[in-house]
Order: C-alpha cells, then structure tokens, then sequence
C-alpha cells in the first residue's frame, strides 16, 4: 500500500514539498489542509495535494495518514505537535519543516519517540521565497538547497537507536526533491541559523524599513531612492517583503540567538563607521573578501 | 569627423562602457590607458577600446580625444582632473563615473567650465558587479540602469548655460546604452548615494567579515555555515566581495553621510533587537513590507 501523506499547512513551503512528491512519486498519496481555505484550493488546484480535508477534525482521525509534515509557522507547529500526539501511535511519523528546532525537538522528546507514542523527525528546509503562498509553490524548490534535520540526540533515545522505516522513507523522499540533507544538533541548529537566516531576515527588514522612514514623506525622494538604487539594493532589502506572521514565530523561540548575532552586527557596523578613514577599513573589507571567496567557491 | 573617446581606467565600468560605445556606435573611435597593464591589454582584446595608450604621458597630448572618460576610483579621478585642466581647451568634454560627486564637482567648478577651459559634466552609473575588472565588461551593463549626472548649478554657473555639443553628444550616448539619465544636485546625489549604495556595501561587508571572523577559527563551521546558508545569506554578503580599492576613495570624500546611514542603522537594529517579542516587530515587518512594495513595483 503506498504512503499516504497528509501536509498540514498548504501554502508556500507545503505546497512546494506537496509538488516535489508529486514529481518523484506520482503514486504516492497526498492530502492536505490550511487554515486558509484559500490557500487550500489554490494547493489543490496545482495538484500539490490530492485531497484537501474539509476541515481541522479530519486532521485528527486516527490513521488518516503515515506521515504528517507541519508545513506551518513554528507556534502553530507546536500546537498540532501537541494536538496530534494523542490521536498518533508507533506506526506513524510526524516532521515539520520549522524555521527554529529547539522548542520544537524539546516538545517532540516529551510527547513523542517513546513507547507507543508517534516518532517525530524535526526538519528545516534552507529554502524559500521572500514572499509566502501556494501560488509562488514550486517543485524545484528544494534542489540544491540544503534540508536540516535535528534527530534527537542518541545519547538520551531510550528506546530506538535506528530509524524507523517511514524516517528513511521521508529521508529518500527529501533527497528525491534534489534537497542534500544535513544532521545537527537543534540546539546548534538554532545558533547557526541565528547567523545565516534570521539575522539576514532582520537586517534587511531594518534596512528597508529606514529607507522607508526617511524617505517615504516626501514621495518624489522615495521614488528617487527607487530609482537611483541598483541590484545592491535590491538585494539587500529583498527580504523586507517577508512576512511578519512567519518572523514573529522565528522571533519568540529563537530570541536570545539571534539577540546576540544583531548586537555583534551593531558593534561591527559601529567599528567600521568609526574607521571609514583608517587602514581599519582595508582590513574589514579584506576579511569580507575571504568570506565570499570560501563561499563563492562553496555554494554561489 | 567622428568623435574621439579616451576611457582612462578600462577596468569594469570603463571597459564596458567601451564595449556599450562600441555596439552603439562602431565608427566611434575609444582610446584607451590604464595604469594596470594588464586591464588595459584585456580591454584591447575586448574590443572594448581601438587604441591603448602607450603610457600615461600620452594621456596629456593635447587634442588626443574629444571626450575624456574618468573610470577610476573617485581619487584618481580627482587627480586626473588636476593634470587634464591646464591641456585642454573649451572644444573639449571631461566626464566621470565615480561613486561621489561633491569633491568632483567641487574640483570642476574650480578648473573647468570656465572661459577658455575644457567643459566637465559630473556623472555616475548605477551599475556594477561585486567584482572588478575589464574581464568581467558587459556591453550591457548599462541596458535599465540609472546614469545620474550632477551639472553645475545654474545659478552659479557664470558663462555657459546650454549644454555644449559635446555634452549632448555624451547623454546621447549613455541614453543609447539602455540607461536612465537623471539629473541631481551633486550634495543631494551623495546623500542619497549614502542610503542607497554605500550603507548596503558597507553593511554586506560588515556582516561578511563578522561571519568570517566568527566561523573561521572552526573550519568545519564555516563550512557548515556556507552549506546551510541559501538565497538570502548569498545575497546580503555578495557585496562583501567588493575591493577595498573602490571603496576606500568612495568612503574617504563621503565620510559624514556615510557614517550617518551606518548610525541610523545602528539605532535601528538595537530598536529591533529589543523589541524581538513585542508589536513593535510587526510595525516594523509592515514598514519594510511597505518599501518593498513599491519597490517592487517600481524598479525589480
């Protein structure tokens, strides 16, 4: 019998993942739901998922499904967390693709992988767009992209030390959509992040929000600073477009993180405006070289 | 007869220049020098330029071009101007492309556009990539790109109140790479350029040398970080590739501007970063959103 598959959350990122299945396993079985009826058809409408549950309920039959992906924000990922594990039992698996681990691996160890309970693989996509919803899903998405997974550490797994046999099947169906998959500890997984996501993600909402500030009262500037600015620009004020209902949940459950990333980034910033005139400059833009050119040669 | 071009510097911006006069025009003489001798013998090889110059003595022959190019960093440019002034004469045409404009202009209501001197028409392309070189020349770097050009005030401009033939000549030929000519106050020009091209360079070049310095001491970590990082960290470190040798000179004659961008960002990110579980993160996810809307709207 083939896996059937229920995503919960249909827009961007579970549209996406529901497309990729699609492609590599036109057999499989895949259904979904979203709190937003729209956000649902238009999921159903691209054949992202098979059958849209009616509504929240049905989520909740046992045995709807083997796999259950929380394609949500991290808060809502919580709260199905907590509202499916009851309904679930050892033969069924639960993963997510939240933006933040910790939270979410600390609640999957109390409420899942035990005796009779479900097993819960935490994941996190490192993919996106700076726009959500299932009209932008693609099923190309995730190649090339790096998938995270954080399983929980196997000094403290009571009971199972190998995976189960839906884990590596979910594991196969994610490297089946092109994405490379990557072990860590949630807890490093949160720190990392901090670093190379959410602190981008709030740089460029500040950035673009200080634009916006000093200039939008006079709306000819504003059009002169659209205007005038290039892909430097563009770029990095891009990820202003995010929405907010996804960063506040990023913001709660990983704020220490990424507090200490944007205070280390305003005292760098301090630094080099305090040195526009000194060698200290050279020496900045010289480490920033290094950076890229590691990274240019790695994943650009 | 037709116009003769000297490009001085043939790296990026004045190699692909070259090659943009030489798709529109191919009649059109380009000169060409460069202190680098091999920038100046890749631009040859390009096409980009008919002619090198031998060496920078050929530069001040009298009567060697009609227009003359200034594609260096701003001070280079500035020197240039100082050796150009006293060789040439009022049939002749000075214009620039460097990153600031106050000094430059400064410089040229000093020594041009005066009775018996050569004209100058301050100006700068928006348009570049994070790495230099003739190599990298793209007759196409300028297609949809703004050119903004700074004239001399008309109120103090004592002789000349039209454009010179010449001058005409020149927009006639930016317009003719695909670019967007606009026409600002030179001060105005480097206040705006603060916010929208130098605070991005100097923040991706910040945040790509805190990475480096914090992820380098663990060579599997910054590899970790260069594996997991996707679109958005890609994009707000690709500055970070930029040379210091640009920049310095652009840091040096717009210090002030600059480092107020850099402290207004500053305040910004300790404002975000105190307010990571409170409202105020949603006012400021909705400012962002804001500019990019029009943003999007306008320019992307």
């Amino acid at each position: 019998m083939s896996t059937r598959i229920l995503i919960l959350g249909t827009g961007l990122i579970g549209a996406s993942v529901g497309l990729a299945l699609k492609a590599q396993a036109p057999g499989s079985r895949v259904l979904g739901w979203d709190a937003d009826p729209a956000e649902l058809a238009k999921a159903l409408e691209l054949g992202a998922i098979d059958e849209a549950l009616p509504n929240s309920n049905a989520v909740l039959i046992p045995g709807i499904a083997d796999i259950y992906l929380l394609a949500t924000p991290v808060l809502p990922i919580l709260d199905w967390m907590q509202k499916l594990a009851p309904v679930l039992n050892e033969q069924q698996l639960v993963t997510d693709v939240g933006s933040t681990k910790l939270e979410i691996s600390e609640l999957a160890a109390k409420l899942y992988n035990q005796a009779d309970c479900a097993k819960f693989l935490p994941g996190h996509p490192m993919a996106g767009k700076e726009s959500g919803g299932a009209a932008l899903a693609d099923a190309e998405l995730f190649r090339g992209a790096t998938w995270l997974f954080t399983p929980p550490d196997q000094n403290e797994s009571v009971l199972e030390q190998e995976p189960s046999a839906l884990e590596s099947q979910w594991r196969a169906l994610v490297a089946g959509m092109g994405a490379q998959i990557r072990n860590l500890d949630a807890e490093h997984h949160d720190e990392v992040c901090a670093w190379v996501s959410h602190l981008p993600q709030m740089l460029s909402t500040a950035l673009a929000a200080l634009l916006q500030d000093t200039f939008s009262a006079d709306p000819d500037g504003l059009a002169a600073v659209q205007a005038i600015g290039g892909r430097a620009l563009r770029e990095t004020t891009r990820l202003g477009s995010s929405p907010y209902s996804m960063w506040r949940d990023v913001a709660l459950t990983n704020t220490e993180p990424i507090a200490q990333t944007l205070h280390a980034l305003e005292q760098r910033l301090a630094h080099l405006r305090e040195n526009l005139r000194t060698p200290e400059l050279r020496d900045e833009f010289t480490t920033a070289n290094r950076f890229r050119a590691k990274h240019d040669g790695s994943v650009s």
